[in-house]
């Protein structure tokens, strides 16, 4: 199909877009085209105004008051039920606080505590963004287990009446692949194990359904599709029939039923506020709630839907576009295995992205070959993925042309 | 003395100090005296225009780009670099990132794991803040090791063949004791054992020595003596001499030799970048960075003999102004056993810290019957101190009234 073509299907598409004006939200004013939001999501405009506030009457003049009077001291359970919706759980099950990396260590331990005596093996996703291996790992010559390392299309094949749990990514951060979550839990407890999954990369790009599909445990970031910032503290999900048994390793004065008691014993609180540890970081997490904002009024299945449409139609420009062969999707076409980011194994991968961005497409790089491209659907249109896509074919042309590129 | 010849003398103290020109670095103008930066340290003014650079410009224009050209990064050792002249620290040594609880997980259980072959108990300081006790208990069950709880000056008596490390916390938070970091440090060391220590009430108000006394982990807030904001990222020293064995529990990919290979294999990096663990809270850190720039060109000496000069004087003054066993100070008399507060028992201390509150003195509450009045030199001056007293001799005349108060 031509360009031409091309041109008008994104504007016609970006016309009939329920999302389109949500964009006018972030600050994305430079002629960027963000593809980069699956890494760092862009500046909703408010955020400014809104720590401009926190920092200069919360701590400048209320001081310690804002503990209590500007809601800090709350603030880690009340953005988890900001989160919830958006992951599927109801009420009461969703904190916010910490790294992922550090929640993936509380969620892993609690869940291997909670499983049935005796087994001793966890099971790691192999595709796994690499902390999560990392922590496994800990957590499991912490605790006396070890870890086995599948494929998460293979999980309900491995798991065994020695699997204690398995903690899987939702979304593949390389390939964008989409991991099947409702098969994968129901295989692990059929067999009486626990499902922790990673949320990190479908959170507020997918619908993740939790609670719908009894998830025991999962964690995910907030600085991707959630807009919260760089390294806005994370997110964990104990599911409301584990509470009780939540066992923390890392039991901070904050996970404390009564924290100001200060007793030298610990008890911990009852429900999500049991995954707290220390004192939270109010400045990442009151932006991260501002940003929170822009999902007022907006579901996640609108943004599901739309999601796809832009993969759907960047892999169409792509393919229509750039030579057979020069470039590869590593993303499935199905959609029922598809994330929100296209993934393309590309051999000078590093020289094209560092083209890409000059000319301002940006997305990035996953050594040593793929070129990745995160579609946020709040933001990023039907013109701009035909951008995206013509641009590339461009830098690909030039790099190709007997000039070099 | 009266009070006329007590108040001539704080105008006259502070018309002698050094650093009394500091205190207009700090948003502090609304009359408020306040005694709780060690809780919550007041806003340095220029933090407000530099965040607000930082989440408009950095992260709103740069976006992706800031981890690299705006240095975000490194920002854990670079703001490390910042925070270890402060505690007696050479360069390579501190890294910033995680609450206190996290980081006091990350040394008691690197400890343990260094110390000598065959010893299974920790000590833990009797009268610590009570996270690091749940903590330290956590630490302990997971590494198989037990907690044996004592007093610090206990410590040389306790440690023997048994103690692997202890976990002390350099000045008590609710009395202001200042324990004795390098004799307890060499009882420890002289019996092999490992010396952890929680500065979060002593970094920044007063000299620490790490390496001089030859500590080998410490930890410490951000928020208190310097003033990174509610939350701010807490730090983890770890001694040079130690770095190559120390072995994090939290092994997260930001402590990876090569975090962008994104390798299945764990390999930590060098230093004290190993004790990173996930994203860094960039917001909160970077509040720090510029929350640390009140430092410049001034000594941790200077600021402890202010500090000692402060508390002396609020101690003179409540004894001239408040009648005798009215309140009892729990706060050593001794310099060398006094951190930066001052710690008043005080059978109706809730009603009275409130209505002190009330009169503009903020001071906080440890319960059941602590007033707690932090002074930090960086911005309490003696007319501050003085005024303080005399509100505080106010209200309880106020209570002891036949009205009642």
């Amino acid at each position: 199909m031509s360009e031409t073509r091309m041109t008008e299907r994104a504007a016609e598409l970006d016309a009939a877009d329920g999302l389109a004006k949500r964009r006018e939200l972030f600050a994305l004013d430079d002629g960027t085209v963000y593809l980069d939001g699956n890494s760092l999501g862009a500046l909703p405009r408010h955020v400014r105004d809104r720590m401009a506030d926190v920092i200069g009457r919360q701590w400048g003049e209320l001081r310690i008051r804002s503990w209590d009077e500007s809601g800090w001291w709350t603030a880690p359970e009340r953005i988890g039920e900001r989160i919830a919706p958006l992951v599927g759980a109801a009420p009461g099950q969703v904190v916010v606080g910490d790294s992922t990396s550090v929640n993936v260590f509380k969620a892993v331990v609690a869940a291997v505590r909670m499983a049935p005596e005796g087994r001793d093996e966890i099971l790691v996703d192999a595709t796994t963004f690499p902390t999560d291996g990392y922590i496994a790992e800990s957590a499991a010559r912490l605790t006396g287990h070890r870890t086995v390392v599948v494929d998460p299309a293979d999980v309900p094949d491995a798991v065994g009446p020695r699997t204690a749990a398995a903690l899987v990514n939702h979304v593949d951060y390389r390939t964008g692949r989409l991991h099947d979550l409702p098969g994968i839990t129901a295989a692990l407890h059929e067999r009486g194990a626990l499902a922790v999954w990673d949320l990190c990369h479908s959170a507020g790009a997918l619908p993740v359904g939790l609670d719908e599909h009894g998830v025991d445990l999962a964690v995910g970031c907030t600085y991707k599709y959630l807009n919260g910032g760089p390294g806005s503290p994370a997110y964990l999900y104990v599911a409301e029939r584990h509470q009780d048994r939540f066992d923390s390793p890392l039991p901070g004065w904050n996970s404390h039923a009564d924290p100001f008691g200060m007793t030298r014993g610990y008890t911990p609180a009852e429900g999500a506020v049991r995954g707290r540890v220390g004192t939270p970081d109010i400045l990442s997490m009151l932006a991260l709630e501002a940003a929170l904002d822009v999902w007022d009024g907006v579901t996640v299945e609108a943004v599901r839907a739309k999601s796809l449409a832009l993969t759907d139609f960047f892999l169409e420009c792509v393919e229509a576009y750039v030579p057979r062969g020069r470039v590869t999707s590593l993303t499935p076409a199905a959609h029922a295995e598809r994330g929100s980011q296209v993934a393309l194994a590309c051999p000078d991968a590093p020289a094209v992205m560092e083209s890409l961005i000059a000319r301002g497409v940006v997305g990035d790089l996953r050594r040593p070959d793929v070129l990745r491209f995160g579609f946020t659907p709040l933001y990023v249109g039907f013109v701009d993925t035909e951008r995206a896509a013509r641009v590339l074919a461009e830098v690909l042309a030039a790099a190709d042309s007997p000039a070099g590129g």
